[in-house]
């Protein structure tokens, strides 16, 4: 393709479901668009991250489910079947096989280019092929760079010469390592500690901070804590690794108090870091390797020609907000492109309100973890007047029902001025769906007096609606 | 207690879960209470409907769900333990003993009397008990019946001669039958075939009309229907049972077609009607056994002392939503004695608004029925301009992580006018969680343009929302 040169009205770096959605809305709106992709249609998500991850612990979820019920406990008297729970991860991932997603592309009205997408100054996308060939391409509207993030390596002395895992292999090992070294207990940490202790290894998390999940409410953190305990993790807070070598086939790990952790394989999972070394920025004035500033409608600041969408921002790097930010921006675009005016108020179709206040998040360990809004820290660090309530989601008719023995809680930040939902957490097993409830409760504002009339099911785990609404009452 | 008499502020007749939040709420706003009961304290719902029914169902449900994810499956090789689900049935009614509940009436300050309470004029309740001795109640401000419903007999020769079941059966049952025949396609008797196929009968369900599930939208009828075809229930659509007799241990029922259905039991679920049979309407101008006609407060009709709350006002025959009637109507008692305004507007904290436009039920069978609000058919019928998107929940990725061959549907009905949802309905395996979004957002009036910010996290069966949002977009 060398040589050639292609006009579109928008380009979109990235072929991961943030860079689908830009294309996807824009072409929707009566737009030309190109997506430019040097890897796997279909990005982190489909092949690394939510898919693999959440296919590796389900198997391990519902069988803790089976168990904690007498009658159906009697009838799980086998152990989880590894190579089929990796086979179905294989499946999930299409076999790290694109071709449905580039499909998709296509039957949507987007074109594909495999290569890797640079800028070259305003408008202007030089995309390269693996055969060296290249192509020009100019977008008359918008370039959308959506190239998402990267694992970050700390500074370790030696990490990068023990190969270590990012969360890509961690999603993708093909067997289970007999010691699995995890450095980082954030989600990512969390979840791969889980999904591989069940499936056979002996993992060590190493935290550097004093509590996992750090960002949210520190009772998340400890019962997950206790849990992965409880499942045989060796669970290590306060712990900086500050060294790494090999020795032999053995992983070891030295901390800063001269202890040694060794393993087969070690998971770096101690956050993101933007992919935005090698697209050119400093062809129009940006830093490579930082993360894009953007303003509410996702348009990089003084650049109305330039959106960046997703991991890239560093706003939320979470699937769904991209997927979300990437609709919003599809509507800025297509507004901007037909001269419409934007209206950039909190919660117009062309701003991403959520980001800031209502993003929701689920870490799928055991027990689960489902958030969204301000935590109680949160809230207190922007001066907002509140009042937090807890309740114990096991003493709940339908929380005993679902699992003998079960233990979770529920922590809602209400503004006590404007008498709204800040923020709500629920820590337990199967709590992962009741977030939905709790996320329009804050993005529609809907005041505390008209919850009472939103009746839980009876007998539902959902009820624990109920008791956060009388214990704020008192 | 014979020829005593008491005074209270506020005289509660029934100490169901109903009965049990009205003395609660007055006690709480400074009043004096009594409970009078003559059956188990905590009623229907504790002893002989949704707790030992779900208890009965949530065996069977957790392993259909272990068993369709691969890798956990192999680990299911054994049959559930009837056995062990009856007992944990038994533990999840106190084994039909209240004195757990009535412990707790005692704590919250209510005091009980164990008889008959029957209406003895205005204000006057007289209670008997087992013994005959009496007590003569005098209500300062209320006297609030909550005697609840019974299961109906329907009018079929023989039928009282074949010694039914009800629901209080059904529920209760220390064995399952080998066959079991259900009359009634509602809600118990779906959820009661389900169960006990599962527990080792061979149930016939027989339908007067054509459909299962009637007030719900078609497809949820229709999906229930299929999967109990599948776990071996036959199911008999359009089928009037006109007559039953006993041959041996045999029930014989036969119908108008001519046809004959045999089994060892027959469960009778065709509707509830009344307990005002044996109250004393009469002595304040009530017809016994009718239902008590109330306003939004829940207040009789002409008779500002009385109310008439859950079932027995015939308004919504489920367990929350007595409870919810009993939060508004205890407010509006505890306010008008105090002498203050009640507020009767919609969504006032004295009203039960929610029983008119926002009722959320849910179906324990296999597939769950969860809906909210009103169906499309409701809709038309009260002129509502009005549009219907429905999704199939099993092209969601958090659904098909969930089991493999997740089968599903989401209906939506959208006020066109208001933008906002009138009804959303929820047909599939573990879709009881996710009601609670759809609840607050009817209730809420979160519109359209503002839903769209509420996002589902990645990767959940709550992602429905986002397709039904993208199907109502078009």
């Amino acid at each position: 393709m060398s040589g050639a040169e292609r006009t579109y009205d928008v380009v979109v770096l990235g072929g991961g479901s943030t860079g689908e959605n830009v294309a996807d809305i824009v072409v929707r709106g009566g737009l030309s668009a190109v997506i430019v992709e040097p890897e796997l249609v279909g990005g982190e998500c489909s092949y690394w991250a939510c898919m693999p991850s959440k296919a590796l612990l389900r198997g391990t979820e519902v069988l803790a489910e089976a168990r904690s019920v007498p009658g159906a406990a009697e009838a799980v008297t086998g152990e989880q079947d590894v190579a089929a729970t990796l086979a179905r991860r294989d499946s999930f991932t299409s076999h790290w096989d694109d071709s449905g997603q580039a499909q998709w592309v296509g039957s949507a009205g987007i074109d594909l280019l495999r290569g890797t997408g640079r800028l070259d100054g305003e408008r202007t996308v030089v995309v390269t092929d693996a055969d060296g060939g290249s192509v020009r391409l100019t977008a008359r509207h918008a370039v959308a760079v959506c190239t998402g993030s990267q694992a970050s390596m700390p500074p370790v002395d030696g990490l990068d010469g023990v190969g270590p895992w990012t969360p890509r292999e961690a999603t993708s090992a093909k067997e289970a390592p007999g010691r699995l070294l995890v450095l980082g207990g954030g989600y990512v940490g969390c979840e791969m500690a889980t999904a591989w202790q069940a499936l056979g290894s002996e993992v060590t998390l190493l935290q550097r901070g004093g509590r996992l999940l750090p960002g949210l409410e520190p009772q998340a953190g400890e019962a997950v804590a206790a849990a992965l305990r409880d499942a045989g993790v060796e669970v290590q807070l306060n712990t900086a690794v500050t060294g790494a070598r090999r020795e032999g086939t053995e992983v070891v790990l030295t901390t800063d108090g001269g202890e040694e952790f060794r393993g087969d394989e070690v998971l770096v999972a101690v956050g993101r870091t933007a992919r935005t070394g090698d697209i050119g920025a400093d062809t129009v004035g940006l830093e490579p390797g930082e993360y894009l500033s953007v303003d509410s409608t996702l348009q990089v600041e003084g650049k109305p020609w330039l959106y960046g969408v997703g991991d890239v921002n560093g706003r939320r790097q979470l699937t769904h907000m991209g997927k979300y930010q990437a609709r919003q921006a599809g509507a800025a675009i297509v507004a901007r492109a037909r001269g419409e005016q934007v209206e950039t108020a909190p919660w117009s179709p062309f701003v991403a309100t959520a980001d800031d206040v209502a993003t929701p998040s689920v870490v799928f360990t055991t027990p689960q973890v489902a958030s969204v809004g301000r935590t109680a820290a949160q809230a207190a660090d922007a001066g907002l007047p509140h009042r937090v309530v807890e309740y114990p989601i096991g003493s709940v008719a339908g929380a005993s029902l679902f699992a003998d023995g079960y233990e979770g809680t529920a922590i809602a930040v209400v503004d006590t001025e404007r008498e709204v939902l800040l923020g709500v957490t629920f820590v337990g097993p199967a709590v992962a769906e009741l977030l939905h409830a709790a996320t329009i409760a804050v993005v529609g504002e809907v005041p505390i007096g008209r919850l009472w009339h939103a009746v839980p099911a009876y007998p539902t785990i959902s009820e624990i609606w109920l008791r956060l609404l009388e214990t704020y009452r008192g």
